[in-house]
């Protein structure tokens, strides 16, 4: 049993049926340095490697109008992870932690989310920063990080 | 054809088979004032209307650890979307320009993502400010918010 499947003192597992209410599409892949979970940063850094989002046709149409240097959310799926954890005890912490007060990567929807800065665009290929992915993670989506979206993160904090 | 699925001048969609790489978990249903995508705010506002997000079972032992007043980050599936469009035409622009420079709802895979501030708690229901999806609306994924993505998003702006 891998890393990612062992289960820790006090975290909780439930069971369900298969997931199947809706189909996700991969539209890419992510390179990135990383080849194993423990190698992985446990953030993104803007200051951190550069790493290559690969867009498949037919959806590198839909790259049009992209700006570099802009900030892109990047949406992809952990495609590693158990998604039946409801407490989890992410190692350094004492107490199991509910999966949704984590941003571990085991959740019902393995869905991971970084915002990137973009570097530079070659065709379907695009050169960012921030990520923490492993190498070879499937590509979900990438919108626009507006500075609305700050503004209001900031009204947030304040 | 409604109004989400009628193309205007300039937009263009593509030929694809199936999505049927993975399969999505609807864990919950967001309740929100706006019944139709028209009504919808163009974005959410943390000064806006309370509205609901009911986390189903199994999936409510997973809220354990979240704290009110917080900041969330909420992943939904924009059921109502088409998926097959690269260049699109928003209202007011000119010119048509691609799904991934647009935070549009209609997307290769529809998931929505919204910073939301957590109001209160009661069993499996949240009350939340900041959403601006439609009333019924599929729930995928609920994380924090660390103070470390505003920090990212800081240093990106900066």
């Amino acid at each position: 049993m891998s890393e990612q499947q062992r289960i820790r003192p006090g975290e909780v597992a439930v069971e369900t049926v298969p997931a199947a209410d809706a189909w996700l599409r991969f539209i890419g892949h992510i390179h990135t340095p990383w080849q194993r979970r423990e190698d992985c940063p446990r953030q993104g850094n803007v200051e951190g490697p550069a790493c290559q989002i690969e867009v498949f046709e037919p959806w590198d149409q839909a790259l049009s109008g992209l700006q570099p240097q802009s900030t892109l959310e990047v949406l992809y799926w952990l495609d590693q992870s158990r998604r039946d954890l409801v407490l989890q005890g992410p190692k350094g912490r004492d107490q199991p932690l509910g999966t949704f007060a984590l941003r571990s990567p085991v959740r019902p929807n393995p869905i991971g989310s970084s915002l990137v800065r973009l570097i530079g665009i070659d065709g379907r290929m695009l050169r960012v920063r921030g990520l923490d992915c492993l190498d070879g993670t499937p590509l979900l989506d990438l919108k626009p990080a507006r500075s609305a979206f700050i503004a209001q993160h900031d009204r947030l904090s304040g």
